[in-house]
């Protein structure tokens, strides 16, 4: 149940960085072969792999869907008991072992279920999603993390209704993909909030109607947002894995209905900035991982619709450059110069 | 836009108790006139009344319901912008007046639009229910708080499914309200669990299958539930009020779909109890205002469900008393002896 993969394109997340420098103690596991955005073709397959074959164009996918576990059988959760996203997971589930090792012989631990960062790597097949050989593979990247991650929590979690008022905080490749999946459901305003101000050019250009800088505020954003909107948006997200922006997104929402989806990965030893009394103001927060999809059952239909052009993948692509040159491509994302650098096999 | 009721019966419930001790600082404000879980008959109506004439038979509500508010006219909330439920307004709304007064015509106050420790009381036309006359009127008490509360968020805010777990914390009047409904919808199990055994007799009559007295256990009492359900319960409500008892709930959920229902007022400064990380288990918390029902609207319709026997309202009522053993009452609450102890006048 395991497949080989040739990968040709890989780009980097917040997560990698994170990773790379150590945030979370209880994650550290070296040696180690970072990145989880991915595509690639199938070079092999293992024993047990029926949905697959060598040639295949596919996707790598963080959180897997074995297809055959409590969640994979329900409806409303994309998680997943076997292969479903586990930051701690450092091995393959069927012998405890990795697929990577030094000159010596000695494990190179996996990450997030796929290590992108290679020429080669080995997956469950539960974490490998099939894509139709038409599509440009090279924009199938985007579908491995980010740009699912945020249609995906428009779509699938937020279930975002055309005419409603969003508000997105923090532009990066996620923010911008939930506003470009609020867009592409009929939104009415898309509000995007960022603390650096060169990012508002590119999010105007992809579907944010309007910005707001909060260090230019008097006011907190939440304040200003409600004011905007007649009390409040929707639907809110938090992009940031910012706790404080998190208890801002919270309150812009409007009482009653409003809806906060967290994407943000926070770790910190804070706790949630929400008094429980807060709770009744009818106000609700959900956390959304990959964006809700059921990565092998759904994906190959949302690649169909962004090739339909109803969701726009070129914008997030604003850099591309040979897999030698990954740490300018880290660079980039740190400096905040870059949505997605495609780094090229 | 007021209503002059004659109140016949009035009850007692937490909100009552914690507001005479003044648990709340904000909230206080002498003299004023307790209690909001009654029954009783129109007196007389202020202009511009029509849906209710003297000798109707009613049922105040705290939580109203204006008809015309953005709140009153979206689905999915009960929250209302003129009279829904605010434990700060002490006046009427039409004139920022009190509409009782002390012999020597000083103001005494209103309590939760409703003050019914009093043999006539005048609401907002908002914050009365016109019920049957057939219906008995001493029953439909229970609907102007408790039961209407517990019943109501199993029903209206987790939508329970028949065959699902569920689990109560704190068996009270309103928990087991909250049984009583999950009962009504089907649920195949439902574990109680509270730190006073004496009231598992009671529960145990009332359709609760499991008891948990978390004093005995070893564990914490979400680890003993998730696993007597083999990964926790589909819903889990919060009856108690206490921070630490809202933890176990949401633990004791399943991950991937589990649901936590908070009715439990928490008048304390700490915040929730839950770390940002542990949104992404898929788990979800809401809070219930008066079990999400929209009071004119939708009570009607339940007192007749009640009065079908889907609910059983009789083992609510667990003692009887004239009103001016109100002290009596109060005792019998404060000791866990009584659900609901109905005063009459």
């Amino acid at each position: 149940m395991e497949v080989r993969v040739k990968i040709l394109f890989t780009s980097i997340c917040h997560t990698d960085l994170s990773a790379w420098q150590g945030e979370n103690e209880a994650q550290r596991a070296y040696p180690r072969i970072l990145g989880h955005e991915a595509s690639g073709i199938v070079e092999s397959v293992g024993e047990g792999v029926t949905d697959m074959k060598e040639g295949d164009h596919v996707v790598p996918i963080f959180n897997g869907e074995c297809g055959d576990c409590i969640y994979c059988k329900r409806e409303k959760t994309n998680m997943c008991e076997r292969s479903g996203v586990n930051p701690f997971k450092t091995v393959m589930v069927n012998d405890g072992k990795s697929r990577f090792s030094t000159k010596d012989g000695k494990p190179i631990f996996h990450f997030l279920n796929t290590s992108t960062f290679s020429e080669y790597t080995v997956l469950e097949s539960a974490c490998v999603v099939k894509v139709e050989p038409e599509v440009p593979l090279k924009k199938m990247t985007l579908l491995s993390c980010g740009v699912s991650t945020g249609v995906g929590a428009a779509w699938n979690t937020a279930d975002v209704k055309a005419g409603s008022t969003v508000a997105v905080f923090g532009l990066g490749a996620v923010g911008l993909a939930v506003a470009e999946g609020a867009r592409a459901r009929g939104a009415s305003r898309i509000i995007g909030v960022d603390i650096n101000p060169n990012k508002f050019v590119k999010a105007r250009a992809m579907g944010i109607t309007d910005t707001i800088n909060p260090t230019d505020q008097e006011k907190p954003a939440n304040e200003v947002i409600r004011e905007m909107t007649g009390g409040g948006v929707d639907y809110s997200f938090e992009c940031a894995g910012n706790l404080d922006v998190l208890r801002e997104a919270f309150l812009s929402s409007h009482e009653g209905w409003g809806l906060t989806v967290v994407l943000g990965i926070h770790p910190t030893p804070r706790m949630l900035p929400l008094h429980p009394m807060e709770l009744f103001t009818g106000r609700i927060i959900v956390a959304s991982v990959f964006g809700g999809f059921k990565g092998k059952t759904q994906l190959p239909h949302f690649a169909r619709e962004c090739m339909k052009g109803v969701v726009n993948l070129d914008e997030f692509i604003t850099h591309e450059l040979p897999f030698e040159k990954i740490n300018d491509a880290f660079q980039l994302l740190t400096d905040g110069k870059s949505l997605r650098c495609l780094l090229h096999f």
